[in-house]
């Protein structure tokens, strides 16, 4: 069975935390609106019943339909051998993935923090004062929590379950923040040599470096996530 | 065995979703920093080891330890029958549940845009802006959606698979949204009838009343997640 992914054609945003798990498994997915545009999702959004999403990335798995980027891993992952073997280990995956995306939250809201229905331009004193916390408190809280436990489970991966989409996560926020903060990132990656490492790991993983070389893997952008503005970039 | 949950004594806050689970299941448990004090959060919180939650709340399950509110829930609901029976349904719920979790979020930030770090007097401009935005378009767009679902799912509750978690969850963000947004609230709320109905059964469910009615139950405040400014309120 095809998985049909469905995420806004564009950016990368939440929708490539899906995608980098059935990259690296090889399995087989559509990526819906890449071919068919956005309104495939909308139809999707907008239609009856109380099984619409509310929002992009979702996932349909024939008559299945997942919604919300860390439910769609906690699915995906026994299935594509991303996930730890026991239960109590897959509570740990899903425990941290949930803790990435308050992570991408708060970067989210770095260049967006009054309102996702004003352009950036029309934020942007606000966005100063929330990336100057972001970066003083907030990234470093998060990633040293992230080492933290990356040292605590032997080093080589986020769960003491093996390789799972959590380490591939993991990569996408360390990749991602690095694009948006390379001055913040590049003065301080040192103080986390274990998340460094994890992050080369997983960018040369046989099939995830192809993806990464494809024109699948869509560039960063100033329409996703992680956006660079150097006037929010700081030591 | 005696579940211990582990969240801030003196606030709702996320703590409150898993309290109304194990109370509406008549579960035993013990809420730990409201006997031992904060201190019992922030050993945990500081200790070593890949398993160290990042923040509460989280749950000691014997040798489980979960963090993240809808991944407790997830836990908990199929042990405490406030879980759709199936594995589609279950995953239904817990999209649900993350859906309600951003619009918390979301609700946060309408008082703390900037920085958490911050005081709310410090960012009352832009909180006034963000609320703004919040009440004009967030809100009803949430609001809007979950009663669609729970139309569309029969109207009594919010999943086909009967009375979960998530009804708990969902009475407890209208709940906080009429005590933050009293004017909002009273002004719009005939615009989902359904879920004025739910809020009042949930609220009369017996273990659920004699919860609210006792000294279990902390009053909303102003340092929880749903605070009532009036400044920030508006038709």
């Amino acid at each position: 069975m095809t998985y049909r992914l469905y995420y806004w054609p564009g950016l990368q945003g939440r929708g490539e935390f899906v995608r980098l798990a059935l990259e690296d498994a090889g399995a087989a997915y559509e990526d819906v609106a890449r071919g068919e545009g956005a309104k495939a999702i909308m139809d999707m959004v907008g239609s009856a019943g109380g099984r619409a999403p509310f929002a992009p990335p979702f996932l349909v798995d024939g008559e299945t339909l997942i919604s919300q980027t860390a439910n769609i891993l906690a699915y995906l992952g026994p299935r594509l051998g991303l996930a730890p073997p026991d239960e109590a280990g897959r509570a740990v995956a899903a425990g941290l993935q949930l803790t990435l995306a308050d992570l991408v939250a708060e970067v989210h809201d770095t260049h967006h923090p009054i309102a996702s229905s004003l352009r950036y331009e029309d934020q942007r004193e606000a966005a100063k004062a929330r990336s100057g916390d972001f970066l003083a408190r907030r990234a470093p809280k998060y990633l040293g929590y992230f080492e933290k436990v990356l040292t605590g489970a032997g080093g080589a991966f986020m769960t003491a379950g093996g390789h799972t989409y959590v380490d591939l996560s993991m990569f996408q926020v360390l990749e991602g923040l690095a694009y948006a903060f390379p001055r913040h990132i590049g003065t301080n990656e040192g103080r986390w040599p274990a998340l460094a490492a994890l992050r080369q790991r997983v960018a040369r993983r046989p099939r995830i470096a192809l993806y990464l070389a494809s024109e699948r893997r869509i560039p960063f952008n100033e329409t996703g996530i992680f956006r660079h503005y150097p006037e929010l970039d700081a030591d």
